[in-house]
């Protein structure tokens, strides 16, 4: 098909071009998902988390990368009762014919302080453009610099610190270990692990999950707007582990009915 | 922990127990979902799509089904420049810093065409109770009644036709041929083929991918109200994919630009 | 401007026009909406919900038409700590940095349940047509029959019933009172009380809120597309309320604390 | 009803007192809204905004007070086909069946870039505390500080500036105009005026009307946590005049079809 360029907008900054996509395309008989044959190449062949890498990095994942990407993604699948999950749940309770609003809540109420670590990490990491073949003394040189950066701007390192594994958050160490396995420990997350070093001298700043996760996709090359998404899809999936929980056991119309019991009105001041 | 019981509200019908979830736990050193340490059997051992099944049944996949799962999820992720689609990247264009809006935006466009179909197809065939040693026979016994019955009542089929492969769904031969190699193709999708035939005398509905999704998810086991969240999974990686490509080339503000210019303001009448 | 008019695409049954929209225009020193300008007609001369009504129905209301429209959306504009309210509170709680995902989520919770009462009801009374100069004796013959209808399908009468105000919902009658005062109780409103008598022989099935609401938007001629909408944006104005309570006293986090203290943890069976 | 008082969460540093709304009651025959009776001093006596200011702030506005807020609402309601709007016409072509999820998503695609200079530009002049008996010259010194600091900062002044109203924001200079009437204009709105004439010397940077009412809501006594949701409320009606336009004229589908039609399919590099 002969594609049709517009006349540019005035007011528009940006160039005008002809539109392209990568992500898909659909004939009569097959389907193409970022130049692989959707039944022939993906289905069957590859996972489901193999073909998010794709639709987000535009190739495929090598075997270590994959099983990588999947951990990452299990492990940020579920945080238990989040108010995110609650509100999901309670959204479900309201409107159950329509489990997609209840989903949609549930991602709404993530929000910043969980999304956010991925990306403020990967950003944080990416603007150093720490090279593979940095020394550790390289390393600790920016480290030092960057966590005194943030102190004097009174700014939070993010994807530090946990409430409840006050002595090391579990999921990290075991992502790392797979990241070493797989020969993908690279030096965004070397950076990132002398960071955590220098910020915690005396004081109790765990690498967490998420920081951890957000140095390790920088490493797989994840593009830095895909950092939210990938846990955005990883959380989806718990939700709907929440959803089904709740169709069955709802614990949404009991936080209703105690709200509503518990819960004094008063005139206003 | 004592679980504190709070006494019943009179208002509702449903009982109140202590509330619980099987979801997730975390302690100090661990975390668990659905009865599995997350760091030492799922995180690097089992993929994304396997904790995924996890959550919404309760038990991990076997391998087969395993495979089966993630074809579905990968054929479910992404369906091209679909109005959900624009929609997410339209309310990326207003709102960047906050992926999560979009995603959202794109789940809640997907609507009930889309994701009705798993959840209709999936009632439709469950509502039949198919016996795993049912045989062709009967099956067509009670095809020829579901789909008279449908006729009778003006009610469409679910799962059947497609505007594009109008000769057939190449993402459905493909599922298809998967379960059958795992040996997975059971009641309710040999139902389903059988409805498909039962109804398309002489007219074209071939059996769509929502269709023959829903209806191995069904023998699969998949609880009926998880049908739907598997279809969102899906397609969250799909919107994903396309606000990454959207953040580099902005189709949205395209889109913007064009009902601009192209749109004449005329008074009321 | 010339229109561009795009060739008929071919699976799009909807005619392919120049686009129109009548909603709104701004030029360098003017803006318009629906026909009026902005600043000088409306803009401290007509009320936000006269706007609103102008956005709906293409023409400003009268005096007593304002009067009514404005009754229905304070009526409508908060129902307490129901689970929509409690899923904007916690989603505010996940992210208080963006409370446009808490409407949202506490929109989304809304849910068929109550959004749907408005149009079901303007529906049913709008199919069966009710002319302005109808005796009484013509709409109980009316009312008798969709009462039969909904029965023989064993289908709910929408805008019947409420779960407190057993003895009658007040709002009804306020609605209903300042209905006659402004000559604005028309065949549709007319027909919905003889429905509810019909219904309600022996048993206790007051008109409630929402289907009083719904029967006098269809006398006041508001396109029954927009009912839902109605409902909408009244409820935004009360969830935005429950918000800016939460941002002073965090009902949500002691909803997450009590969630989290009060369940437990089980395996899956 | 005796409220009972949780025992203290651990991980919870705000105090945990019985809990308290504000907002609303329902008995079997009465309903109260912050303090008043829905249906003998709210529902036609006093208009919609009136009961939203109610909402948020505790009281009932005096006269002039309303029709200032109504103003506000009214030039805020709708600003044509954002990338907002688009938003939820797109949506509502994927899901009609479902209007909340198009008001939903038009309202996560408003954004930080249009709801933040109401609560930025209102936390700026909040942060500056100017007295109601303040003399122009005590603004001005106060005004030529906040300019200097966000020019050191590189940071931009909210409510400044506007791609088509170049000559000045129409408006604007209505709102400003309707508090001079009303004696409503107060340090928070004289403050900045003398912001805009500081920061735009020399230069084309009109008070826009998220500033204008941004400083007129401080004026008001608006709860800062409540700027951003009377954007929302306000943003929500004209989100369904464009609905119910979709619905009869469906610009969404024009814009599928046109997305689908200009878009080259290309293999990802």
């Amino acid at each position: 098909m002969t594609a049709d360029v517009p006349p540019a907008a005035d007011a528009n900054p940006h160039p005008i071009t002809p539109l392209r996509t990568a992500i898909g395309h659909s004939t009569k008989d097959t389907v193409e998902v970022c130049g692989h044959n959707l039944t022939d190449e993906l289905m069957g062949e590859v996972d489901f988390a193999a073909v998010f890498f794709l639709l987000v990095s535009g190739r495929l994942p090598g075997k270590g990368e994959a099983r990588l990407f999947n951990a990452v993604l299990v492990a940020l699948a579920d945080h238990g009762l989040t108010p995110s999950a609650l509100a999901a749940r309670l959204t479900y309770t309201g409107a159950p014919e329509a489990i997609q609003g209840a989903v949609a809540a549930g991602l709404l109420g993530a929000g910043s302080v969980f999304l956010g670590v991925f990306e403020d990490a990967g950003r944080m990491l990416r603007a150093e453009s720490p090279a593979a073949d940095s020394t550790d003394s390289d390393l600790d040189t920016i480290a030092t610099r960057v966590v005194e950066d943030h102190r004097s701007r009174k700014a939070r390192l993010p994807g530090l610190g946990h409430p409840i594994h006050t002595g090391g958050d579990p999921r990290t160490a075991r992502l790392l270990r797979i990241a070493e396995e797989e020969g993908l420990l690279g030096p965004h997350t070397r950076l990132m692990l002398r960071v955590q070093q220098a910020a915690s001298r005396g004081r109790d700043l765990p690498l967490n999950a998420g920081g951890a996760s957000g140095a390790l996709l920088c490493d797989l090359g994840i593009d830095t707007a895909a950092l939210r998404g990938i846990a955005l899809v990883a959380r989806s999936a718990g939700l709907v582990g929440h959803l089904v929980e709740e169709a069955h056991a709802p614990l949404g119309r009991w936080l209703w009915d105690t709200a509503e019991r518990e819960t004094t009105y008063t005139h206003p001041h």
